[in-house]
């Protein structure tokens, strides 16, 4: 398998990038067509002898709204263990190790509800603003479909993603999607909430936001006004279509690069006040304990993130040894991703990974990196650097900072454990 | 309505970018909250009382393969008057006036099948390279999914999108969609095409290749080796998922910008020759009849093109005088789009559209601009430029170039006619 024209980058098999192309490593299971070699142009008449049933009839029609093939039915959301279909607060996980690019499919986008989803008659659902304004206003979706829309692509992350790997218990035998299921890439359309305010005009003394949902729990978020005259919107499109019903049909708020939490969905009510509402979702769940036993509240932020989707946990190296690539997702609350690192030989080591283009702010990023395994057991990590500056912490870095049954905004270094038979595995390190 | 902020940009009531949050143009169907007014923060008891039924109750539960509101069942690809379902040779156009943004939803993308959708068994499909290559060789899925791959964001296009606009029939009672609609933009991830003929080794003599489908048809187009060895990709997902049946499950050619049946389907064979096939597909349908009689083979750029779509065809603007926003999509086979320009009086006079980033290569660009209807019967028009300076034709100007029942590639600029009850028809100017 060696050739003078592979450059090593790391240790542990990572390659140049180039290296691919340039060595001609042969993936050995690539058929050479030995009649072919013979035949040359002539091969045509040589492959009608072997026509697959499907060439020799008619195909089917279309239909006005696709769906998958019926052979990729395994590529499904997965209802978390710990939400059962019966409990109202439920978390379905993204396949994202099946993923490639940027773009989930709405079809397959995480989704977390604290109260089912409700059945909205977009006819008859309104959005208010009330409150400290001088105008209180409501809007109707015929009206909100005039306005100004902007258009951009954005992750959402649930702030519990990746919660097994937080806590003390260990998650070492679980999947990709299991463990990482709560991270989805979409692009978001809608009407930036800046200008409703405009419209209604803010008192001087407003501050906060209290952001309802029109779910039957009524989920409500306080957040800063400051955000909501940046980059929020009303988001009315996913992916080039209306809102699913699970995402917040008929209108939900987006948050580029915040916790999937304070992304209201079923959006009803926007109350301005002076101060935080301290609602029940915000006091509870979704505030952080730290290691000194305090309590921080209104972590917004999504912090620098990635991890590796394949070859990733569950999944098994169909060759003992051989050329792999190595491809995976990152991405930051706080703007561009700048870098992504991978290690081939659990940390001593580390190459530069390639990333895709568009790289856009609080967005998926795509990363991958050749890799030639020598059939060694051994561990992948990845590690992501943010436009600020901002560095993924290990595991252990971010224990220390939270107490030890904290698990939300967990970030940490993911490692996936290789062994010599090719079987891959989470694991700590 | 004047506001002294308000910056008109052209005739007919464009403004500047800025003017509708500048002037707080007020959407005369919002209401104002009366009772909120009085009630302040207090607001929050006098909603209770109108509690919408959906909060009241809990919702249901998600599902592991999500699906659009039924409220959005209108929203679904039309199948083409002139290709029935009982017609192997089928075309459905996508809705494109409902789409925000750059993505068109998988489940929406336009199709075209000459002979239906065949249905494969992906663990039996193969991928030949064979004809003047030094070693022949076969891939199976598997084995294609190991290599590296590339995702990118590229809009694609049937060469006969628009088509009922060309002829010298006329088409003015028609929609956005049944115009317009074999255009749609996705994420399509795939393995470089150039890494597997370098693996397979070009003869000196190679120049061209024959790309065949495994569909009952066996679809064929003779592709340059230079496109081949450029940006194009044996595309594996789209919109992060693995292609749809109607897109070529379980694999496609991608030839970024290139006339949409040149993107083999169900791509099974890749015959490697010096000189073109003449396949029965590119010397019939897919020749562009000129002006002057002459054929024009093998004209794969999709030219420079753009079109409104909303306000468009066989919509009404809801109120007499008012704000709208204008909206649309641009588009270049040959690169980014650099401008688009809309006139608001039938071309007299023109303002820059504003464009959404990111704007890509060979990729849908989304462009929008505020507007104050006055009321009145006029025109609206939008032109595109991409980075190499193509501009988008007028009607005349293309048809000149073109004989008078050639119909594909046609790129000329679309008028819709608005009148004075805000009804929305295409015309010809």
């Amino acid at each position: 398998m060696k050739s003078k024209n592979i450059k090593t980058v790391a240790a542990g098999g990572l390659l140049d990038r180039r290296s691919f192309i340039l060595s001609g490593l042969a993936l050995t299971t690539i058929s050479p067509i030995a009649s072919f070699a013979s035949t040359g142009s002539e091969g045509h008449s040589v492959i009608g002898e072997t026509l697959p049933s499907w060439m020799k009839v008619p195909g089917k029609g279309a239909t006005a709204y696709g769906l998958p093939s019926s052979h990729e039915q395994h590529v499904r959301r997965h209802l978390e263990k710990n939400t059962p279909e019966t409990s109202l607060f439920s978390i379905w996980n993204s396949p994202i190790e099946n993923q490639r690019g940027i773009i989930t499919p709405s079809s397959l986008h995480f989704t977390v509800s604290h109260n089912g989803i409700p059945d909205i008659d977009p006819t008859k659902h309104q959005l208010m603003i009330h409150g400290l304004v001088e105008k209180p206003l409501k809007f109707d979706i015929d009206s909100l479909l005039r306005y100004p829309m902007v258009s951009n692509i954005h992750f959402l992350e649930c702030a519990g993603n990746t919660a097994p790997n937080a806590v003390s218990f260990t998650a070492l035998d679980q999947s990709c999607q299991d463990l990482f299921g709560q991270i989805s890439g979409s692009e978001w359309a809608g009407v930036p909430l800046k200008y409703l305010f405009q419209e209604a005009g803010l008192k001087p003394s407003a501050k906060w936001v209290t952001v309802e949902g029109a779910d039957g729990g009524s989920h409500a978020r306080s957040i800063p006004l400051e955000k909501l005259m940046d980059d929020a919107i009303i988001a009315l499109y996913q992916n080039g279509e209306r809102l699913r019903p699970e995402q917040g049909y008929p209108m939900r708020l987006f948050l580029p690069g915040w916790e999937g939490n304070a992304n209201v969905k079923w959006v009803h009510r926007l109350e301005v006040t002076d101060q935080p509402a301290f609602t029940k979702d915000e006091s509870g769940l979704y505030s952080d304990i730290l290691g000194d036993g305090k309590i921080q509240r209104f972590s917004f932020h999504m912090g620098v993130k990635s991890v590796i989707t394949h070859p990733s946990g569950k999944q098994r190296l169909p060759e003992k040894k051989g050329f792999y690539e190595i491809s995976g997702l990152a991405w930051s609350g706080h703007g561009k991703i700048k870098k992504v690192e991978v290690s081939a030989d659990g940390g001593l080591t580390w190459a530069l990974a390639h990333l895709d283009s568009p790289i856009l702010s609080k967005s998926l990023t795509r990363f991958h990196i050749p890799w030639q395994w020598q059939g060694l057991e051994t561990i992948l990590l990845s590690r992501a650097t943010d436009e600020h500056g901002n560095v993924q912490p290990t595991r252990d870095q971010w224990r220390e900072k939270y107490a030890s049954y904290s698990f939300n905004h967990f970030n940490g270094i993911q490692a996936w454990h290789i062994d010599n038979n090719g079987v891959i595995k989470n694991v700590y390190i």
